[in-house]
């Protein structure tokens, strides 16, 4: 298959991009380097060091004898949107290429409006692509967990049956999302549910959940074709960053009480996920749903399985939450969709663990320690981003 | 109470200034004539001629002494959002001035990113003035019922009391919308919801049904305040449009098989609506829902009301359907809220349909026929506006 991921460059955008190439799909990597431009915004750098796109695509070239040709622009560019669509031809694309982070979209009303406008129109100008270019593109689409929120009832993957008032349908779930960023990407469901039911685009959203890791396979046959790790409080995912704070002596900061529970994700299970994905399309006029997460635990015990792990001895400490969200909630939720396609879970496991103690004690000088404590306050429209 | 009319230019939000004016409250208006653009676009105008902004708010002062401020600016330019709720300081903030026709969403790719860019961020820039000028101000936002489009089960207003798996959540109501046009107001009310959910503001959103009528007892004080009446096949509401086709003795167009079911609204009841939420503000922190209809009727049940009420013998014709929307559906709508605050509606009524046979006629030397027919086709990512 010839597969398009877009956010290449990214966290799990490259690896994904390394793994569907190394399976044997003709791949090509689009990215407008924007979440490297966050870095410098704020002031922080990837904990592992990263190559530029150049050298990653050509060291794969080295080691592999194959290709992942590049495009660099923006998807809020119509033209370089639909040009690059044109010119590689894809059967699938992958859409990474968003602005990720929920405390960044919350730092005040620009950032907030830049993700929305970011994702939102990005994802439209692909959605259009497809349809004027060749609807049979398959569209993956990275949604997330965080789309649904905390409701009371189990969480299904994506659609609802329901019964009221003696009367059934099966609607979209119902979604009551956390921050500006999490809207974003209801708002991208919303607006792909839609492209599906009048153009007859088939589309797979994957509410991805917390993903954690920093090595699959791929990336961890060169130094060169390592992907970023983010320890900061902004774009750092929490299992990530309780490790990094481990390794530095650190307590954990758990933030309110720790009840909050969320799905989480292995990154080897991610690129698996994606490959699935892509190789069992969904059908067309399809606005497939998976919950793309293997297991879900509370803050709390993700803390206390680091605490077990860690060979040091290691403190937890509890901090006021600068996000509005519930503790003491109601979580479940069906996820057998990917296993279904033949996902085989990595849990979380003190294996993993360990790599990654060796990651971070490897580039722990490169860490700088204010950067692990959060800024960003929910409860007001405006803070400061960064220390 | 001081109360800004967002969109205070256009077909809606002009009377509602007028009748909130009349009421004795002290009213605003801002408008960045977006409207006005439209035509210019599309080659129509106004069935019933227009003045000037700067003329309707001279004529009113002139007749009755009351001041209507006027704002001139963009809502997605944040100075001017900002500049004009710290200089007025409204007690409650009317929200008409969103893109809000469906067929011009669907034109192509641009209209699309268009109307989500303009309503998302224009809404997204109010939602923050009020957060960080005065919490306290109560957002009065026009949504639509086509945010709902045509589930099975009846319609609730805006949240859903549900049971799954044997468990409860109030969820909001999920949408299913028709067009990216409706889609962006699907978008405008999950991001209001959080904004009351996070910053404590306090949010009224009036899922509006399809308006008709052109006349308030103030706007028919004076032919210079009368508001427009639209005709075309993109922005002119389908009752209206059949009470046009009818005097022209054209065939009233009926897309599909008319059996489509839509909540309607008589103008006189929507400013009243408008005044009725002003004057009794959401709580603290609520996101409150209103369906703003006053019953709902098939497109044929419309069409013969017309038939019936004309003095003329009018044929009615079916044409191919350019939206994608089910037809034979299930239509059940909860509206008791704001007869709960004290509506006392007017229904679809012979009286009625005769002023507007009179105000047609009056002016129907004006109309350019073949801009009734449409041309915008939801199954095609790309059509060409207007005849």
């Amino acid at each position: 298959m010839r597969v398009l991921v877009l956010g290449g460059d990214g966290y799990l955008g490259w690896p994904t991009a390394l793994h569907l190439s190394e399976v044997g799909h003709d791949v090509a990597v689009a990215d407008n380097f924007a979440r490297r431009g966050y870095d410098h915004e704020m002031g922080v750098d990837s904990l592992v060091p990263i190559e530029s796109l150049k050298v990653r695509t050509a060291v794969w070239h080295e080691l592999t004898g194959k290709t992942i040709a590049s495009y660099v622009g923006d998807l809020t560019d119509a033209d370089f949107t639909y040009h690059m669509v044109r010119d590689f031809a894809p059967d699938a694309i992958v859409h990474f290429a968003e602005q990720r982070a929920a405390p960044y979209s919350m730092v005040d009303r620009k950032h907030a409006v830049y993700t929305q406008t970011n994702n939102v129109v990005g994802n439209l100008n692909v959605l259009y692509a497809i349809a004027e270019i060749n609807p049979d593109i398959h569209l993956v689409k990275l949604g997330t967990m965080g789309e649904y929120g905390t409701p009371n009832i189990d969480i299904e993957e994506g659609w609802l049956d329901v019964e009221h008032k003696g009367r059934r349908d099966r609607v979209l779930f119902p979604k009551r999302p956390g921050s500006f960023y999490h809207l974003s990407k209801v708002h991208d469901s919303h607006n792909i549910e839609f492209a599906c039911r009048i153009w007859g685009i088939r589309a797979t959203d994957l509410n991805q959940g917390v993903v954690y890791g920093q090595q699959t396979p791929e990336t961890a046959r060169d130094d060169r074709l390592a992907t970023r790790f983010d320890y900061d409080a902004v774009f750092g995912t929490v299992l990530n960053r309780f490790v990094i704070q481990s390794v530095l002596g650190k307590p954990l900061t758990i933030y309110g009480n720790g009840t909050q529970t969320r799905g989480i994700i292995e990154i080897r299970d991610t690129v698996r996920c994606i490959q699935l994905a892509c190789e069992t399309p969904a059908d067309k006029g399809e606005f497939r749903v998976f919950n793309q997460i293997t297991e879900f635990m509370s803050l709390r015990q993700i803390a206390d399985t680091i605490v077990a792990a860690s060979p040091d001895t290691v403190q937890v400490e509890h901090v006021d939450n600068p996000r509005v969200e519930l503790e003491n909630h109601h979580y479940n939720v069906v996820h057998t969709g990917l296993v279904g396609l033949g996902l085989e879970p990595h849990l979380l496991s003190d294996t993993l663990i360990e790599s990654l103690f060796e990651i971070t004690k490897r580039y722990a000088h490169r860490v700088r320690a204010e950067a692990m404590l959060p800024t960003i306050e929910w409860r007001k429209p405006s803070s400061v981003i960064g220390n």
